[in-house]
């Protein structure tokens, strides 16, 4: 059994777009520019934020953060959006979700210009993503994709079960895996109205769960020597941590690690690729590799 | 063994929206008015846009054909779908492809204004179909998933195998059957590269074949009481016609037919659905039942 050392991976491109920024910037090109909108005080959008501001940091970008309080209007938000659009400066921006129920996430997402969406939600670079058009391609999905590369897992005409068809993780990673230029792979996308959904599972090559559902991927559902991915993240009560909690995975680790050619830790497995891949588009739109 | 009757599904369909037109004139609305833009003579579009035009006509719209010699320039071609966006009287237009090699196809795509892409071959559609937003839904899939529901075949929790990933069939069909919104099925997507097609297709529930290799499906890929979709539509030489062909789908229809319990026949099935589902979202476009 290998650990997929997703913390290490993401350190390491990291420092590999670091170099890059460096070099740009030492030819008098544009440091790249990230912009990050908070809305409210919710304690997951202060903590991924901050780590945003952070990541910015190691890769040698610029990033600015404008927060808000939670009683924000929907229409100054969409001026705030508008107003990143048209500011040359900014290379690229996320919005970080939840947004306050007063506001329509899918208004603000579609506000955003494509052009500057590196997270890859906005509807043109998700139909151009599903097309196998250059895009933004969202970062969980991206980080996966980049994980199997970097390890070297073979996954042409492999059988993958990708668990949840969720917008963010499950639908984009089935387009990505089932794509001739990216996995080229035979894609099974699973989820709660599955009927066969553990039979399934147990004949992937690859397992990618994003379900949601702790330890929800038992050892009689994968096969001796699949690679399986765990996109999962549920805090779960622990009395042994200082802050009373710990992260559990989609998968049963434990029992299912010993059989597995490849699997992911949770955490330092999938996460920590996550931000690494937002900044890998920041730089992508600060170099505009993909739209000019 | 049932057949699915497309030729008389969509006829029906036709009737329907007919009904609804006149009702729709009958108050003083709108006729819906679709334009069509052909590009050179080749044969099979001659016809598929002639057809566009009778199906107009069936159902009550009004249609414009515009026709250009295949040595219109790119930017020309653009000129007339900026006019045709900007046209308040044009609720949809189409561009019949191909296109000459000089043109890029791509490009024309996303110079019509999305909200009057009755093909839905707008990234902006294709995007947020994936997500499950409103949308319009190419013809060829909303077609297919047009019969499953009119034959009422249960499709939430089943096995779908969709042989094949092109972007117009394979790809979209793949993300509608797995939306709880939708199919709701657990769907697995093969391809040429895929390691155990023939296995995976003999699991399935339903087939949707769409992979273009004339009787490509054999009986041993089709398990007892199997839906069987046959999107093929090969012209195989046939000295018994008049013309010379006929029309093969990607099935094996005498030796498969037997062991489904439905089954589309070529041509009957699926052809005559797509023509339909095309007014279908022009009169959606008409309504500005998607889009204001």
């Amino acid at each position: 059994m290998n650990l997929i050392d997703g913390k290490a991976t993401a350190a390491a491109i990291k420092a590999e777009i670091k170099a890059e920024v460096e070099d740009i910037v030492s030819k008098g090109g544009k440091r790249p520019h990230l912009a990050a909108v908070l809305v409210g005080h919710d304690g997951g959008s202060e903590t991924y934020v901050k780590n945003k501001v952070l990541a910015c940091e190691a890769c040698g970008f610029r990033s600015t953060l404008l927060r808000y309080e939670d009683d924000i209007t929907e229409e100054a938000l969409l001026d705030v959006v508008r107003q990143l659009n048209e500011d040359d400066d900014i290379d690229g921006f996320i919005v970080q979700l939840p947004l306050p129920h007063h506001i329509s996430e899918q208004k603000v997402t579609e506000a955003i210009d494509y052009r500057k969406d590196v997270d890859g939600f906005h509807p043109v670079n998700v139909g151009r993503m599903a097309i196998g058009l250059p895009c933004f391609i969202s970062a969980t999905p991206l980080g996966i994709l980049t994980l199997l590369q970097r390890y070297n897992i073979p996954t042409s005409g492999k059988k993958v079960a990708v668990l949840g068809r969720s917008n963010i993780v499950g639908k984009p990673m089935a387009q990505l895996m089932m794509q001739k230029q990216y996995g080229d792979s035979t894609v099974t996308v699973l989820h709660s109205h599955s009927a066969n959904l553990k039979e399934e599972c147990a004949q992937a090559d690859i397992v990618i769960a994003a379900i949601g559902r702790p330890a929800f991927v038992t050892a009689d559902m994968v096969k001796e020597g699949a690679v399986v991915i765990d996109v999962g993240t549920t805090r779960v009560p622990d009395a042994t941590r200082k802050n009373g909690f710990r992260l559990q995975g989609d998968v049963d680790f434990d029992a299912v690690a010993p059989k597995c050619s490849y699997i992911t830790p949770v955490p330092g497995g999938v996460g920590p690729m996550t931000i690494c891949m937002l900044m890998l588009n920041t730089l992508a739109a600060g170099k505009k590799q993909i739209y000019s």
